[in-house]
């Protein structure tokens, strides 16, 4: 198992063990000789787009056993994989930087903060009531690893969460999107948090929109298309929105998006604090050990046949 | 005991007991006929400066016995206030209120909502790496009502808190504000939540700025005098800030603080948000029923003599 590794950070080459033989490559034009490459992981770029060099390498990797992301989604990079090729993604490690990033989204949305930051600029002091976040019920769509972890921060603010997955599991009260429908009109803020699939992709449109109360908040870190971009516009901030993720993104100069009316724009930066690289770099040592030892990976989301 | 009430929402008036006589009362032109207003709410406007009329009436009330303020502060009323009357406060009114905006200052200057807002009117996408909030050690200076509230919301964001009151409470794992300056060095955000008192006049100033680490982040949502505005200005940028409130306040056009770097402002708002109202009416009703039945009255800070 053990041969030649790619990483992105000069530290998990410094700590990898002895029997990988390992090279750093951060991005941009592919390095030399990408025979003998058995572990590549992909350079974390933040919202990437188009043609991707990070990406289209792969198919110049011919001895290639596993592609390892630091991001969670992961949909993107399938349609390039050859079947025997594993996939291993970087769930867990976006869990406190999205969660608290998301957190940040609903207060600003509550708490008027683009508002302040605008006035601040205007040297304009002109204090107004503002919404709360308590006494808010809050739905989570998608209640995974982020998603978890949005409702932990949630909680103390003296919210009330309403979880929502894929699949109903009751014993953990946690509804099926068959029932999102029946839940939308009784919420006050929903965060889409779901993968990127063929059902996630317009969940959120129109007739959801329509089921929500006069002035509540979508939140969207998930990825761009599961919210449905007219759909938001056209109902002119009758509900409000806070979007780190936007379909078409990048959101282009000039774009209605920017301006519509009770939405707040954030360019795709929930996972990527601080925070994230310290986790990935260690578990990046931990993987790397795991893969040395010929042990089993961890965060395998497509195993290679 | 029961007399004329003076209140300032409507609500409160339809639900007073009946042995009392209530009027509304929200600010502006004091009303005719001060005699025989024995309990006085005054009417909550944040951000108070200058001549006000709401606290100048309290000299010709020659029967009150109660001045109520849904405010937690209450440092400006004491000079205006007849020995023998008491004063009540909004103590716990606010805490939802102030300690959801304190968490909403502290995301926003970790995770840069102040520059996403500003790059949104300018329809630049413009990504970039920022700080985090998990990991910090977070200082509480003012470790009372609202400050345990902003440590149960911190507590999850995967944070340390550090707890600072007048008095050390070892038992409660407080420390007493001597400690303030061997503390200092050790910790990435400090929040200042204590009262406006002589004591605290000028509490965090050019040796707390010298004692904190590059890039620590200093959040005031206590009153504008106790951070001193020259000190945060000399120190240029090197730590940041996050100010609900200033000094002078409201904040004039021109003055430096609007621009200084690393410092974001909101006009007092903490406190006010939709949350508190619906608090401070409830609480109202309460006091107001317990004034009418002789019974002794809650969040009493200056008992009349
Ligand atoms: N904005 C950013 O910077 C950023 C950062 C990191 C991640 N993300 C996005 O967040 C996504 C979630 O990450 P994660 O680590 O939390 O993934 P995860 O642990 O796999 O959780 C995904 C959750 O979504 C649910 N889900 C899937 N399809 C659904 C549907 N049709 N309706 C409702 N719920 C559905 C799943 O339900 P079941 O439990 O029933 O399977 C699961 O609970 C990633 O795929 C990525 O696109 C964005
Ligand atoms: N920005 C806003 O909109 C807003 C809204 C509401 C309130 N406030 C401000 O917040 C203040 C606190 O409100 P609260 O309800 O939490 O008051 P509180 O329950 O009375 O707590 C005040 C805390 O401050 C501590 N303290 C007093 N002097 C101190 C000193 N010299 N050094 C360090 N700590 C000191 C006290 O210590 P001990 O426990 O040892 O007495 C106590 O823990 C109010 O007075 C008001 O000015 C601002």
């Amino acid at each position: 198992m053990p041969g030649r590794a790619l990483v992105q950070w000069e530290e998990n080459r410094r700590n990898a063990p002895a029997p990988l033989t390992v090279d750093v490559y951060t991005g941009g034009p592919a390095p030399e000789g990408l025979d003998g490459v058995v572990f590549y992981q992909v350079p974390y770029a933040p919202s990437t787009q188009g043609v991707d060099e990070r990406l289209d390498m792969i198919a110049r990797m011919p001895d290639l056993e596993v592609v390892q992301l630091v991001s969670a989604g992961y949909e993107h990079v399938l349609p390039l994989l050859p079947e025997h090729v594993t996939l291993c993604n970087g769930r867990g490690l976006h869990d406190a930087s999205a969660a608290e990033h998301t957190l940040g989204l609903i207060l600003a949305a509550q708490r008027d903060l683009p508002r302040w930051a605008v006035d601040q600029r205007e040297h304009r002091w002109a204090p107004a009531p503002s919404r709360s976040l308590a006494d808010q019920r809050v739905m989570i769509v998608g209640y995974g690893s982020i998603g978890k972890a949005i409702e932990d921060r949630l909680l103390p603010f003296e919210t009330e969460v309403v979880r929502v997955a894929n699949r109903a599991r009751p014993e953990e009260g946690v509804h099926g999107v068959g029932e999102l429908h029946a839940l939308l009109p009784e919420v006050d803020v929903v965060v889409l948090i779901t993968p990127l699939t063929e059902r996630t992709r317009g969940l959120f449109g129109a007739r959801e929109f329509a089921l929500l109360r006069d002035d509540a908040l979508v939140v969207n870190v998930a990825r761009g298309p599961v919210l449905d971009t007219g759909a938001l516009l056209a109902q002119n901030g009758r509900v409000r929105a806070a979007l780190d993720v936007t379909d078409p993104e990048p959101l282009p100069v000039g774009h209605p998006l920017w301006d519509a009316p009770g939405v707040f724009v954030t360019p795709h930066v929930a996972g990527g604090s601080v925070t994230f690289y310290r986790r990935a770099r260690a578990f990046m040592d931990a993987q790397l050990a795991r893969w040395a030892a010929g042990e089993v990976l961890e965060n395998v989301v497509r195993p290679g046949r």
